[in-house]
Formats: C-alpha cells, sequence, structure tokens
C-alpha cells in the first residue's frame, strides 16, 4: 500500500514551538508541541524540536511518509532562510533552514507567521480558488499576508506585507518599532487596549473597565464588555474597527484583492469587529472598489491553523516543483 | 531578408491620441498624433486612428511589420478591454478591444496610462531587470502602476495601482473622486498648486507667486519659482514631498519593492521633488526597509514615454504566448 504523504508544519513562538504532520488536503493527523525557551539558541530549539518530530512520527511510518518542512517564525525571510532578530527570541540572526539540513534531509521553507497564515488560507481556508487577496492578523501585533496573481508577495527583500506598520498618524501613538502613529498601535489586541484606556481618560463613560488595569486587560475582556452592552467598550471597537478600516481602503486601493479575511485574537471578536470594519472601509474607499471586496474570518480552525499554515508553506513549494 | 517587427503603441489623451510604431528594442521609427475629439464617441476616433496609422505605415511595410497594438487610455480594464466613463471622454462604457478588432485583425491589449508607463519601465527604461517596483505618475493626478514578480499588478477586477486614492486625511483636502483627503490632492501638479495657495492664506512668506491667480499658474512656474529661491515655492515642494515620501513609506511596507520610479510633469522638476521625497520616505518608513529602496526619475524619453509605454503592454503580452 502506497504512503500518505504528509509535511510537517512547523510555528515558533516566544513560549511554545507548535508542531504537526499534515496532509495535502490539510487533514491533521497529529499535533504537538514544545516549550520554545526563548533564553536558547535556535539550533539548541531544533535539535529538541527534531528529536520530537522522529519519535513522534514512529507511530506514523508505516502509514505516512514525510515530505517536507515548512517553518512559521517571527522575522523570518522566506528567500534567504534566515530569521533576523526576533524580538522575543534569543537568537540573534540566524539561518534557520541551515540549522534544520543538520537534523532532516527533507525540503523546506520558512517564512513569517502572517504569510504563512495567507498560504494556509488559500491552500485550506477561506482563500481557496482566490488568486488575489490579503490576510490581517490581529494578535499583539498586526501581520499581513498578500496574496497577489496567486504567489505571496516577498517584494524585493523578502519583508514584503508589514501592513501593520503603515503610518495613520506620524504624530500618533508610540509603536513598538519606535516610529510613532502606526496602525498596529490601534488595530491590533494591544491597539484596542491602548484606546480602552485611552478612552478611560478623554471620556467620561461609565464602564466596567474602569476597574481594570492595563496590564492585566485582555482584549477578550473588552470583548466581553461591549456583549454585555458596556458602551466604553463598544466605542473602543468602533474606533479599532474605523481605524482598520480607513487603512484596509489605502490597502485595497494599492491591490485590489477579492477578499481581506481577518485572523487572530481580536478577529475572534466576530461582528464586534468584522462587520464594523467592513462598513468603514466601504466608507473610506474609492468608488470603483465599493461592494466588491469581501472582510471575512478566518476558515482555519484555531487551534491547528498556525500549523496547518507552515505545512501549507510547503505544500505550495512542493507544487512549483 | 527579414522584416523588422513593430507593435503600435496608442495613448489616449484628453486632447490628443498619440500613436507610434515600436521595435521590440524600444526604437521609435515613427509617431504621430491626431486630435482626440472628447465629444465623439470612441469608435469615430479608432477609426479615424486606424486610417492614419495604416496610412503612415505604408511607407515603412516594405522593412518592418506589425505585430501588436497595445493602448493606455483613462480609465482603461486590462481584464475586460474596456474603457469605463473616462472623466474626459464623452465615451461612456465601451469595450475598446471589440472597437479595435474592427479596424485590424491584430492581438491588441489595453491599460491605464500608469500601468503602461510601469510596463514601460520595466521592458525599456528604469526598471529594466527588477521584478518588484513601484511607478507613480505626477501628472494633474498622481497614477501608480504597481509591478511583483515581474508581473503588473491588476488585482480581482482590474482596477489595482490606485495610489493616488489612498487617504492622507479622511478630512483633507477634497478629492476629484468625491472623498477627502485622497494623497493626490496633494502630491500632483494640481496638489503643489493647492499647497502654493494654502500657503499663501496660511503664512506671510513673501511670495511672486502672490501675484498669480490659480487657474493659470502651472507646477512648472512653481518649480521655476523655487529654483529662483522663492520661499513660498520651496515650502509648497518641501510639503508636497514630505506628504508624498510619508504614503511611499507606507507602499513600502505593503510591497517592499526594489525602487519607486517618479513619472510625469511634477517628476520633471527633478532635485527639487525626488531627494526631498527619498528623505521623508526613509524619515517615515519602518527600519526593516531604510536605505534600500532606491526614489528615482523615469528612463523613458519624455516625448515618447506613452507611445513606448503603451506599446510595452503588447511586447510584453506577446512574449508570454
Amino acid at each position: 500500500m502506497e504512503k500518505t504523504k504528509v509535511a510537517v508544519g512547523i510555528d515558533v513562538g516566544g513560549t511554545n514551538t507548535v508542531f504537526g504532520f499534515v496532509s495535502e488536503a490539510g487533514k491533521i493527523i497529529f499535533e504537538s508541541s514544545i516549550s520554545t525557551r526563548a533564553e536558547q539558541k535556535a539550533d539548541q530549539l531544533f535539535e529538541r524540536l527534531f528529536k520530537e518530530i522522529n519519535s513522534s512520527f514512529k507511530r506514523f511510518e508505516k502509514k505516512y511518509e514525510l515530505v517536507g518542512i515548512g517553518i512559521g517564525a517571527p522575522n523570518a525571510n522566506y528567500y534567504k532562510g534566515t530569521v533576523d532578530s526576533p524580538p522575543n527570541l534569543n537568537w540573534g540572526s540566524v539561518n534557520v533552514l541551515k540549522i534544520i539540513k543538520k537534523y532532516s534531509p527533507l525540503p523546506a521553507a520558512i517564512t513569517n507567521d502572517a504569510n504563512a497564515a495567507a498560504i494556509g488560507e488559500m491552500i485550506f481556508g477561506a482563500a481557496k480558488g482566490m488568486k488575489d487577496f490579503i490576510v490581517i492578523t490581529l494578535g499583539t501585533g498586526l501581520g499581513s499576508g498578500i496574496v497577489v496573481n496567486g504567489q505571496l508577495v516577498y517584494g524585493a527583500d523578502g519583508f514584503a506585507g508589514e501592513i501593520g506598520h503603515t503610518v495613520l498618524d506620524p504624530n500618533g501613538r508610540e509603536c513598538g518599532c519606535g516610529r510613532k502613529g502606526c496602525l498596529e498601535a490601534y488595530a491590533s489586541a494591544t491597539g484596542i487596549r491602548r484606546t480602552v484606556f485611552e478612552l478611560i481618560g478623554t471620556t467620561n463613560t461609565p464602564s466596567a473597565l474602569r476597574d481594570k488595569n492595563f496590564t492585566k486587560l485582555t482584549a477578550k475582556e473588552i470583548a466581553d464588555a461591549a456583549k454585555r452592552g458596556d458602551k466604553l467598550a463598544l466605542a473602543a471597537f468602533d474606533y479599532t474597527a474605523k481605524i482598520l478600516g480607513l487603512k484596509m481602503a489605502d490597502s485595497v486601493a494599492h491591490l485590489s484583492p477579492k477578499a481581506i479575511i481577518l485572523f487572530g485574537g481580536l478577529a475572534l471578536a466576530g461582528d464586534l469587529i468584522i462587520a464594523p470594519t467592513k462598513r468603514y472601509m466601504e466608507e473610506y474607499m474609492l468608488n470603483i472598489f465599493k461592494n466588491k471586496v469581501k472582510v471575512i474570518p478566518s476558515a482555519l480552525p484555531g487551534a491547528g491553523a498556525a500549523v496547518l499554515g507552515s505545512s501549507a508553506l510547503i505544500w505550495n513549494e512542493l507544487k512549483k516543483i
């Protein structure tokens, strides 16, 4: 009997590194994770990881065959195979694909998590059959992956797709990147927390969130408050949607995508964020694009999304051969 | 002797329609124009135009062979072959490629003038050998053509590349598109005229331009004044460059191009606009993109640029076959 081919999908996070075995049809046959240990170097992580991958795969090797490795990691460069000084890992600049060659002879590819999410949506998710779309990940920051003519846009240097660092207002909120007014300082899980606290300061709107401190407040708590009708939480979602919609209209003016897919923590707030973002995008958009661009949630399952995305990266590469 | 192949390049403008015969190497062997007569329908223009093209070609037909037709026209849609209600022509919505079939059996393609300029730069101009770049045309408005992975970006509907209608400030200047604060209301030949008059109103800076009226003032007169050291004209260029640089940094964050090529009337002001735009773009740009993106003037010759661009469109199509 011929073995079923599966790819390894790996997602390197600041806390945990998730991996899984995924078929070409997008079935996750196994998923697990190890602790990333951010203080370790990359080589140590991948040595531990491949021990785990190899021992995990033993019970599948009779029926399955490994054909490739896809990796999603922060600050990854698809062209070079490198990761360049990720903010939450003690890696410095390192060639991950070279390291992986020490542990596996399989074809491998690496990109950042937002690009992996975009390829995941294209191969397994909400963008199946689409040739032009954008995925925006609303997590701690705002990541994005852009697909044009069925190909992920890496740009001249491999770092394209930084919509989170387009500028809303050059005199606006301080961003983690050192500049001011970046979109992700407004439209992300962190951005909506900042909006809540700005609104606490600038308005007298009553709110249960006035009893919270900034450090502990989560985007989910803001969403829960909004669902209970908390006016300040609702205003924070409206403001987030307005700014995201405005800047999405700019992305549409560049690329005229078929859809913009919202992914990640804040997108889970569903119609609190997706419907008003779409409405504001339409309001701010050039006439010729009106009522053409879908704004839809990710169709990758929450838990397996990262592994599906990074495995999709290598499945997509294997198709090119 | 084998005949040299040439393509017809056509550029439809509000006043004149220019055409020329262009070799695959980018040599214009003949160029001429007819009056567009904006009040006429498209069919009448192309009937007159092809009479002119055919009679002009007679003296070349011994040595040259026509192989295709490329057209640049306002509001053109590459996918559909249509032109949709161009603002300065009495055409309504019309399928230009269908009309052209009545007058010529040659393969033909149509796109807007900014996209034609982008393909022109790629095939014959400043973007030779580049796979990722943006052309920005600074004329009456601001047009743009985006190339990713060596392919022009048309988007899902054929209308991608409207960087002139990204929004600087949703409460800003009225734009011809009916919205407010579009980039082209600031960064274009019209935009810099508006800036001059805004500065005349908001500052007491002495200027020779205070004796001009808005209707007659040209971008070239502003450039000439700036070259003579007129402080208000210099301030207008600085403001234009600042806003263009800021929004170009957003385009870089999307696409990470190798270069942004500035084309058209206002770009002819040379270092009055190109150097400060590059400086502001660097200032506003995300760290990872700094000092990577060239800002360069068009390398298409002023007079023949439109014909080279539209002929490049069809040369590029013929290569795909």
